[in-house]
């Protein structure tokens, strides 16, 4: 508890975990501020998905190659997923997919291009294993067109189409979630060799004992939870008070939130040099929200969820999700980068972002 | 003959042609057993295919390296050409529409998908010549592209389009076919050293005379028109009482059943270690149905077929194989392969047929 | 001012400047025969091309390495930027965004198929510096993503997207030019040793005076205006008696016109077997389309044109560039060429101008 503590004071990151208990306290006094509680508990959620993550790697380092691989692999997007359950909970399915999508935009657009421009800054020109590169971005693009492309082929109108479209939505899904199981397989079995310089473990901070790691990743992750419900109850209203469109709020917002942490390690990694961690992140983080995330959501829904949720994304999210997997593609191909690389990519982000903040309501 | 007889004894494939005479019986004495036929004739093609393959094969050994190389560049996909041209007959246009894309996804996605998890499950890292599969990508992207992309952009409302359609796809055909022929050129005569090792031939089987070998040719070509006239009557009304959609039975059955014998020659180079034979055999057929197939057929089509046939695709077609070929790119682009890039590639065919196959008939 | 006329009767092209005044003469005697003043201009504006690059190029060559790239990347477009400002005057936006489009294919697939055809017909294979391609189409495929995805995005009514259109447009505009300058940044200043031998300069050809040069750019850039203005004025008519639809003029027309001199000088360097300078040169102007004109021509638009211009392209527009530009990508990957990587691109621009061709006038 002791090093837990330590850890809080020594990153200025865990000093927003003040906002946790504010946010807690502003939701029963004004419930009806949207607007104060959306910003409130983005601030609060940022620091929690911190103490996850490092929860996480922490237990990883504890239990061995295989478990901890295992458990990263897994975990690594544990802000993202409580917060799309959350949303699923409340019925918010198009909160829901433009997050999932978003996510995957932002990995490998935001975190991959910020990495670029951070490290490029500091570095002439940044050399990195490309065929580990090369390997993940391959899989990467797989995973997207498995995951997006029937939405395209489908596209007629949703309302003949539902329940064609609920039908292929759960044959991905079980289809995603064992290509996953078998992803495992091969990143922590059989040819773990290709992955290893890419883990998130970090030189810099200590692991954590891991009963202290156990318990903080049990507390935090209800801590999110509870959290992510003002987040979601809030963000409808929040985002027409500030002129935001529900896909803006989904696609940039949540996933840029959501995925703090992972942008931290990232950005640190690019700085030292050392851009086989920050593509790894990215490529990986992003891989994973499209083979297991989505497909999991899926097959929560219809547990948890008013109705079952389907996979068919609107046409715009498709074309964003593939042209950011081939840009990450084309911009890790030669394994080298430079700042101005980095601008480029963010770049597209920027204009991606814009046409989101930008698009009638009514649009997507 | 004898060696002929040798050959179908030795190989279990062969055992199928026993269906040969029994597709022929069963059309006779129940035409209307649609289901029945439709299977028999499946059952009875791809050991014919194996034949025609074979004994093309053994005719350009005997003919010396440019005849025998035109000779497996024009006759490799015989099979496919001749179902397509039965259905081009009876005024099949989607079938054979469908099967032309769905040739190329075949190719491209399961062929080689299957070769790579095949070949990766006996051998742990499988390495291959990435200059020719880089060569041989490019060359099946670009040939896509001509064959494709101008459905992509006319997609607007096909009646008053119609004579522009047709105007448009008699003009590529001829431009494809010319490329076609340059491309023979290419790769037979002035640049043949690049494609050396993407021979068909394998070591295993010898060729036999050529007197056999054209006999077999011959022949054999007349009982797969012969069978294919069977299995075109069938399809449609089998397809319905199996619950198949007609864009699945021309994407997914055909594409197999026609393929079925060059798969056999692609997944034994792959358990051999010699994937630069799959990787040639899968990108170079692919090719051969975008530049050769498809625009001969549009060209007959002016003689044999009830109406001129256009080259106008669904816009999910065109979607499915610009992405197939892409990720055929991707997949080969490093020139290495492991059995989890063979499952992701084979995950992204499935989740293609899942969606044809769900897809409702009113669909493309 | 003696070497500018030695060089205008050593050089062949040159005489075509006999046409610079017959247009203005003939316009002034017959002000409707538009075929004709169309095809006059066109044969006026091709040498004129040639002389201001070749200004450029002498002043760029006497102002020191960081101004002369400077002028060399701003200029190297001046005659696409004349003639499209000289249509954005007229309030034909239709051509202006129908020839920035047609410039960036233009450039990707004729100018770089031609150039890796006539190079390949003297040459068994070529090889370039495969580093420097990868990063200028890696670079031309992030301009082209930010500039066309957005269309992509937001294809609805255009009614009822008419402000958001508007608006989206002049904020890309504003990031582009920013990009731009940043890019000039990184490849004259921070990392110029990545781009020395992608330079325009021509060893065959001595410079020009700073005097001569300068005037020559001045005078000639004022001719070209001149003789926009007839091309612009004639074109919509004489396109409709030859039975060109409005898009081919814009896409293929005015982007070979306006990329003449550009060409020359790709065609060259693949002959001397110097691909390095051809690839430079395709992909670098393709590069500066998209990053400099196209932004430019909607500020500039707000100033000049009757009402502002938008950067809203047909979804055709939007699949070709898209699809022009990864072919760019792909070709040049692998550092090597042949005469049949140039007949393929070829025959993909072939396709695309066939389909513009023919394409009913109402389509885009």
């Amino acid at each position: 508890m002791n090093q837990l503590w330590k850890e809080i004071r020594r990153n200025p990151l865990f000093w927003l975990l003040a906002f946790v208990p504010v946010v807690f306290v502003s939701h029963q006094l004004k419930p009806e501020a949207h607007t104060l509680l959306f910003l409130l508990s983005i601030l609060a959620i940022v620091p929690l998905a911190g103490l996850l993550s490092h929860a996480t790697e922490s237990v990883a380092s504890k239990t061995g190659d295989m478990v901890g691989g295992l458990l990263n692999a897994t975990l690594g997007n544990l802000t993202e997923l409580v917060i799309a359950l959350t949303a699923l909970r409340a019925g918010q399915y198009m909160l829901v997919k433009a997050s999932v999508a978003g996510a995957i935009v932002t990995n490998t657009l935001f975190m991959l291009g910020a990495s670029f421009f951070l490290g490029g800054l500091k570095h002439h020109v940044q050399e990195y294993n490309r065929g580990s590169a090369r390997l993940q971005g391959g899989l990467l693009f797989l995973a997207t067109v498995a995951l997006f492309v029937p939405s395209a082929v489908s596209q007629a109108d949703t309302a003949t189409l539902g329940n064609f479209t609920q039908k292929l939505s759960l044959i991905l899904s079980v289809l995603l979630v064992l290509v996953y199981g078998l992803g495992l397989l091969f990143s922590l079995k059989t040819h773990h060799e290709l992955f290893s310089s890419a883990g998130h473990a970090e030189g810099g901070e200590a692991p954590w004992p891991l009963g202290v790691a156990l318990a903080t990743l049990a507390g935090v992750t209800i801590l999110v939870a509870l959290v992510s419900e003002v987040f979601v109850e809030s963000v409808q209203e929040a985002a027409v008070t500030l002129g935001m469109t529900p896909a803006f709020v989904g696609f940039i917002v949540v996933a840029l939130v959501g995925g703090a942490a992972e942008m931290a390690s990232a950005f640190s990694g690019a700085l030292k040099n050392r851009l086989d961690l920050s593509v790894g992140i990215a490529l990986g983080s992003a891989s994973q929200i499209a083979l297991f995330v989505a497909p999991v959501l899926v097959l929560v829904s219809y547990f948890i969820g008013p109705s079952p949720m389907d996979l068919q994304f609107w046409p715009g999210a498709v074309v964003m999700v593939l042209v950011a997997t081939m840009t990450a593609l084309f911009v890790t191909n030669g394994g080298r980068s430079t700042w101005f690389v980095g601008v480029l990519t963010l770049a597209v982000y920027l204009v991606f972002a814009a046409t989101l903040f930008l698009l009638p309501p009514g649009g997507p």
